[in-house]
C-alpha cells in the first residue's frame, strides 16, 4: 500500500468541525489534522475558531464563556477575537506580547460548521462541496450523530472507493450477492475519484427493499466520489431491471438516494465521520427518515468495526502486506492527494 | 513561566501522607515525590514507613501484615522493622545481604500521618506548621477526605498565590463582583511568600454569607500564606465596612476562617490535597461543618476541574506561553523553591 | 533472580491456545509469546491456526468466516488454508505473491486446543503431558474458565516451585499452620523440575477437610513437578498420620488429587491460565466438582493478586532484588530453561 501518505495532512481544505447544533450550547473542542481548536458561536451570530489553549496558562477555552463575539478564559479571564487577537487581560493595562493565539476560518454550511485549517487567505466557503436538492420540498433528508472511528481517516476513503468490500463487510445490509465480479470504473477530477458500476438485472439489497418503487430485479447503480482529502459523495441509483446504464433516460420509476459523508481527521488513529442521506422518495415521511438513520447508522457501524480492527493490525503487524486488484482506487487515490500535499508544502 | 522547578523535588521536607484514619485498618501505600512508599501504624502505637517494595520479590508491603512494630511481607514472610531494617527471613537461618529497605521518619500531627522525604538526620517534628486555635472550644472544625488532582502540585500552588482566579474560577462560591482590581501585597519569610489584600465595603461573597454575624457590605481580608514546597494557610476576614485595615484593632464582630491545605506531590502529573478548617463561629454546630466541608469541596472542585485542565494544556500543547502581572506572587514563589532545591541538592 | 530468560521465548513446545468449546462457535484470536494466532474449528473437524492478520489489509482473521477448511477475511473474502496458505483472491484471477501467512500445528487433547509455535517438522502431540486417568470412571473431574494474569508466566512458575508460598498467600485456603519449615526435596528430569515434601501428623488444611475420607491428623505430601516453559502437575496426598512417606503402600484410605496447570503466556506481562483437577473420591458427584472449582478459584485467585503485584513491583521499583533459600528450585528452572531456549536458537 501507498503509506507514505499517511503521515501528513492536507492543510488547505475545509474539515467539517461539528454540527451546528453541537455549539449553540457553548464552546467545544475539537481535535482536527492534529491541531487543537476550540469553537464558539458569537452572539451576533456566526462562529469563531482558534487554537484551543489560552496562551497564558493553557487552559482550554472551552472551559470558558462567550462574550460578545469574544471567547472569555475561564482561568484569569483574558479575552480572543475570532481572529486569535487578545484584546485584554484583566489586572493589568495593556496586552503583553506572545498573548495573540491563531485564528481560523469557519463558515457554515448544510447544517455543518466547516473549518479551514492552511492559509486563512485561501479560504473560500463557495469552494466547498455542493449538496444537490438541498431544501427540496421533493427530496427527504435524514442524519445520524457524528461517529468517531478509531482509525486513520484513508482507511476509510480506501473503504469509500472500493465497493467490493460491500459483499464481505454488508452481507446483510447494502449487500447483495452478485455484485462482486463487475468491474469497476473509475473517473478521475482534479477534486479526485470516482468509482461506479452497474449491475443489472439483480435483487434489491435488504437496505432498499422498502424504499424502491417497484418490484422485481433491478438495474443499480453504485457511484462513490471521493474527494481530497476524505469527503465522500454515494450516489445510489435503483431502476427495473434492464432500465439502467449510465445512457439511459431519466427514468420516472428510479430510486435516487444520495449519501454524503465527511470525515474529519482527528490525529492518524482516531477521525470524525458525519453524514447525511437525500432520497427522492416521501420526503416528508418522518418515521422513514428515522429508520433510514438508523439503518444507515447499523451499516456504517460494520464498517466501523472492521476498520478499527483494521487500524489495530496495522498498529500491531509487522512485515509488508500485499495489495490486490480492488486497491486500484484508493492507491490512485492516495498518489494524488500525497502529490497535492507535497504541492502545498513546496508553495 | 518558571517551569524548570516543576521536575525536581523538595526532599527536606515533612509530607503529608494521609489521614491518620486513612492508615488505621492496615498498611497503605503512597507515592511521595515518585517515591513509593508504604506506611503501617504499630501495635504499640505510632507509625512506620518504608520503601514500598519487598526487596525479596518486589511486591508491595501494602500487601503484609502488621506484627508488633514489623510489617511482615504477603508473599514469603520477610519483616521489616519501621527503620527499613530486614529483621527476619523464614525458611533460614540468617538474613541475607542486601535485604534491608529504606525507612522514613514518620510523625502525626493535626490529625495527618506526616512523613519527611529527606535525611532522616534532618527531620525535626517540631518544624510541621502550628494550626493555631486547635482543640479550643471556641472553634469550630470541619475536614474533607483527601482530593486527587491530576496536575502538578506547583499549578496547585500558583493558585493559591493568586487571589485573582477567584473572580473567574469561583464565580458562584467565593467569588465577589468587586475584587479584581484591587492590588494584593506580597510579603517574603524564609518558609514561604504571603499575598493578601483588602477589599473594603463589598457584599459578603456567597459562600460566607451564613456565616458571617453580621448584615450589610463588609470590609473583606484575603490572605494566602503558601509555604515551601506546597502548603497554604487562607485567611479570611469579614468585619463591618469600614472597620477593617491590617492596623484594625480586634473586632468582636469579625468572621475568622483559617483553611489549611496540605498539597502532596505524587508525581509530576498527579497530586493529594488535604484540608481542613477552622472557624470562630458556631463551633459545635456539626450540621455547619458538614455544610461547610461540602461548600469547600465544592469550590476545590471547581479548582480541580480547571487544573487539571490546565495540565493537559501544558501537556499537549508546544511552545511558548506567556505571563501576566497577577502571576508575580507564584514567579517568585517558584524561584525560591528552587533555590532551596538546589541548596539542598549541593549539600 | 535469573532475570535474562524473561525476555526469551521457547518456540518448539506445545502451549495451551484454548479449551476447545471456545472455539465451537466460531474463530478466535490469541496471543502467544507475542504472537497473535487465529484459531477455528474445521467444518470436517479438527483444527486450522495462522497468524493472526490477512497479508492484504490486516484485519484479524478472527473477523472472519469459517469455509470448510478455510478461514475467509471478513474484509474483502480472501480465504486461508490451515497452512497459511492463500487459496483464492476475490475479484482477480490468481493469488498474488506474498499472501500467504503462517501457519502453526495443532492438536486437541484433555478438552484442550494445543498449538505448537516452533518448527512445524517437530511438532508431534505424543509429547503433549499426560493426564493419568482420564476417563476413569473412579475419578473426578472438575475445571475452571481461564484465568488472565497480569504478570510475566516464569513468575507463576516460580510460585509453583516454591511451596512455601502456601503459608503466607493461602492462610486460610492451602495453607497449613506447620508447613513452612520442612525442606523440600528437589529433582530434576529433563522435561523440569518436582519439588515435594511429606509433611507429617499435622491438621488437615481447611481446602481439602472435607475432601478426605478419614479424621483426625494426616501425613501430607505436596509434590509440585513444572515442565517446561510452563506447565504443572500438583499431587496432593492426604493418609493418616504416620502413614505416609516415600516408600509407604500404597494407602487404601488416601486422597489423592492431581492438579493440572497450564500457562500460556501471552506477552512478557500477561498469561493465560487453564487448569483442572482429577481427584480420587467421589467421581460423579457434579455438586463437589463446582465447589472444588469454586475454591481451586478462590485460591489460585490469591496467586492471580499476590503475582499481579508482585509484577507491578518488578515494572516500578529501580536496583537490584534479592534472592532466599525458597528461590533454590525457581533459580535451577530457569537456568536450565534457558539453556533450552538457546540451544533452540543455535539449532
Amino acid at each position: 500500500m501507498h503509506d507514505s501518505v499517511m503521515g501528513k495532512w492536507l492543510n488547505n481544505a475545509w474539515y467539517v468541525a461539528a454540527w451546528a447544533d453541537e455549539i449553540a450550547d457553548g464552546p467545544i473542542e475539537r481535535t482536527i489534522i492534529e491541531q487543537r481548536v476550540v469553537l464558539w458561536r458569537m452572539e451576533r451570530g456566526g462562529y469563531g475558531a482558534v487554537s484551543a489553549f489560552c496562551s497564558h496558562r493553557r487552559l482550554s477555552l472551552a472551559n470558558g464563556r462567550v462574550e460578545g463575539d469574544r471567547i472569555q478564559c475561564g482561568y484569569h479571564g483574558l479575552e480572543f477575537a475570532p481572529d486569535g487577537r487578545c484584546i485584554n487581560v484583566p489586572c493589568q493595562a495593556s496586552v503583553p506580547p506572545g498573548a495573540d493565539i491563531r485564528g481560523y476560518p469557519v463558515a457554515e454550511r448544510w447544517g455543518l460548521v466547516w473549518i479551514w485549517m492552511g492559509d486563512p487567505a485561501a479560504a473560500d466557503p463557495a469552494t466547498i462541496v455542493d449538496v444537490a436538492h438541498w431544501g427540496s420540498a421533493d427530496w427527504g433528508y435524514n442524519r445520524g450523530a457524528a461517529m468517531v472511528y478509531d482509525c486513520h481517516y484513508l482507511l476509510i476513503a480506501d473503504n469509500l472507493l472500493d465497493p467490493s468490500h460491500v459483499t464481505w463487510v454488508h452481507r446483510t445490509s447494502f449487500g447483495g450477492t452478485s455484485g462482486e465480479t463487475e468491474p469497476m470504473r473509475i473517473r478521475e477530477a482534479p477534486t479526485g475519484f470516482t468509482v461506479s458500476r452497474w449491475t443489472t438485472d439483480v435483487p434489491v439489497a435488504p437496505f432498499y427493499r422498502d424504499l424502491v418503487p417497484f418490484t422485481g430485479n433491478a438495474d443499480r447503480l453504485q457511484q462513490y466520489e471521493v474527494r481530497y482529502p476524505a469527503l465522500a459523495v454515494i450516489k445510489a441509483v435503483f431502476v427495473p431491471a434492464n432500465e439502467g446504464g449510465d445512457d439511459a433516460p431519466a427514468n420516472p420509476r428510479a430510486f435516487l438516494m444520495d449519501s454524503y459523508n465527511f470525515i474529519t481527521p482527528e490525529t492518524a488513529g482516531r477521525s470524525r465521520y458525519y453524514w447525511f442521506q437525500m432520497r427522492n422518495v416521501r420526503p416528508d415521511d418522518a418515521d422513514l427518515s428515522i429508520a433510514m438513520s438508523a439503518a444507515v447508522l447499523s451499516a456504517f457501524s460494520e464498517d466501523l468495526a472492521v476498520l478499527n480492527e483494521v487500524q489495530r493490525g496495522m498498529d500491531t503487524a509487522t512485515g509488508p502486506y500485499i495489495s490486490i486488484a480492488t486497491d486500484a482506487g484508493p492507491l490512485r487515490f492516495r498518489n494524488r492527494l500525497e502529490r497535492l500535499i507535497e504541492a502545498e508544502k513546496s508553495r
